[in-house]
């Protein structure tokens, strides 16, 4: 059973997986910094504009707009406070996600890092292959053995502390090839303006992402200003255990559920338990849950795609991404649909938080 | 593999639905209301006494010097307003779960009504076990099929709009046998003051319980304030499809995730993500959950035991429940842990809320 499941999320986890044969590509760094607004109400409101990096264009008005109409007490469009819904993907809307998704990254290093003290961990073919940049051998086989192997190797048969304390060692290390930057000072700056200025209007924020739940959680607070139980992801079910030193939980990759594409809003259901007003993505991985959000909801709703159109500043894709965030589908119902498409190139003076 | 996880979910859950052959037993009613207090801080906050229905004593005094301990900005043991997680089970807890827990009586009363419109419904031997009464017939065989048979016939199948509206229909119509009330109406008054005031320190307050999700949350907001993304059950995996009409969420059983002893805490991390650091149970299947919060968490914990003891207001029993609810292990372990045991029939001033 266990292993039927598996493999099943094999399969789909490949598609995340895209990508991993990409060359980095250097340029010119952006020092970020991302931090947690404990007074965001007061700060957004009384700015002048609570979107400063955002240009004047349709994207900016469409949001302004829709956020003022859900807002305005007693107008026909008025939504409660408690249904004020936001929900985010993570790779590619909220942070890159090139040349890897981060937490790609993440792997490999933790297993570069691992093997210099573990010398029989590269006896593992597969942990070699990942070790070699041997991606053809890791994906080999219906069931991508490889590819479940260094998962499992890197999330699975620890504690959730354990975990915990590996993810927070790398991200204070671990630097991006292209932007030379810690990876969680990557978080775009219009999309934390856009989070906090949300927040300000009464609406609870979630992230709803095909990454890991546990490797989100780890930092999702302090970057995003978005606590543990409101980041939806990938999960696996782990286990209890008592044991001399006190209660642990020991991550495993049973029930594996891959929170992307159809299994988006299935997950929105599972952890929120209503239906989102508002929904920004940027990958066809999102297409189910902006459907979800904006097709015949009682409620006034709203969707944006963030669309990577600045090859010079961060990167430009779709049809043909450089690792995951294939964008087709998406786009082409996004006219129908009613959908905001955000160009990155256009519509952001800045992708990156500024010096201080 | 479906069918596999069905079978151990049908094991877990018969633990829960023990008791079926309880006979109901007719008193004395209450008249109840419940509500959610949109104003809660500021009504704690200037309120002489926020516990007015619990009587002086131990129980009350412990949780009271938790909660002011834990909120003394500066003083060694204060948690931050973000880490402040309270759990609370719901069956026992929060409200009666006897004759039968509420949601085993919806799938009765759910059978019986459509049984009426659907007579082939009954040509089903199962359904018309539960129909006669013939519980035995229903725990039948290894996989105790006749139970799945009858909680996928009221519990899949179905969209979750079409689920939710059908519980809502119930909720508004059906009363309980012993206390003549609406079952939404028999939230434990002592206990929706303790989540008022808890709220009102800061406390974040979640329902973790053994009860389905979707059942729950159709009612958990207006009755105890909890939010359907802050209410923790047993789960199965939904399935989206993008019909004529619009986006819709079919309910199955697969994947089910019984929410319920180990469970908990596993169920605790899915969802929260953090450890709680209060507790509030009533059986053994809340010991797991008890023990998580309280044994070396790095904060200051505190778990409380509810102790059915009185017979004449309500219900009293522990090793030999009436349904679900037994409770031998937690008890027992209570002095060792520090866990505050409380004793409906001593510290409690009424059970339900009066008339207004």
């Amino acid at each position: 059973m266990k292993h039927a499941i598996r493999c099943n999320a094999a399969v789909l986890a490949v598609g995340w997986l895209l990508g991993w044969l990409t060359a980095f590509d250097l340029s010119e760094a952006y020092s970020t910094q991302s931090f947690v607004c404990a007074d965001e109400l007061e700060k957004v409101n009384t700015a002048a504009d609570p979107l400063p990096t955002w240009n004047e264009g349709k994207a900016k008005q469409a949001v302004v707009e829709f956020v003022a109409k859900v807002t305005t007490q007693g107008g026909k469009d008025f939504v409660p406070v408690d249904e004020r819904i936001a929900v985010f993907d993570n790779d590619g809307t909220l942070w890159p996600e090139n040349p890897v998704p981060f937490q790609v990254a993440y792997v490999f290093d933790e297993l570069k890092r691992r093997a210099t003290k573990e010398p029989k961990l590269a006896d593992d073919p597969m942990v070699n292959a990942a070790l070699t940049g041997d991606f053809a051998k890791l994906l080999e086989g219906d069931h991508h053995d490889g590819l479940m192997r260094i998962t499992a190797l890197t999330h699975a048969g620890m504690t959730t502390d354990e975990f915990r304390s590996s993810v927070e060692a790398w991200l204070a290390s671990a630097r991006h090839p292209r932007f030379n930057q810690l990876y969680d000072q990557l978080a775009y700056q219009p999309m934390q303006e856009l989070l906090r200025y949300l927040r300000a209007k009464g609406f609870k924020t979630f992230i709803v992402s095909g990454g890991g739940a546990d490797f989100m959680r780890v930092w999702a607070e302090r970057v995003y200003g978005i606590p543990p139980e409101q980041v939806i992801g990938s999960t696996a079910r782990t286990k209890f255990e008592l044991r001399e030193t006190g209660p642990v939980l020991v991550k495993t990759l049973d029930y594996l559920f891959v929170d992307d594409k159809e299994g988006k809003p299935v997950g929105i259901h599972q952890f929120i338990g209503r239906r989102p007003i508002a929904c920004f993505g940027n990958s066809d991985g999102d297409l189910a849950m902006l459907q979800y959000t904006t097709i015949n909801n009682p409620r006034p709703s709203f969707g944006m795609i963030i669309h990577h159109t600045d090859d010079e500043r961060e990167y430009a894709y779709d049809a043909k991404p450089k690792s995951s965030g294939k964008l087709i589908e998406a786009l082409k119902e996004a006219p129908q649909r009613g959908w905001t498409v955000v160009s990155m190139q256009d519509d952001w003076k800045t992708i990156f938080p500024s010096k201080k």
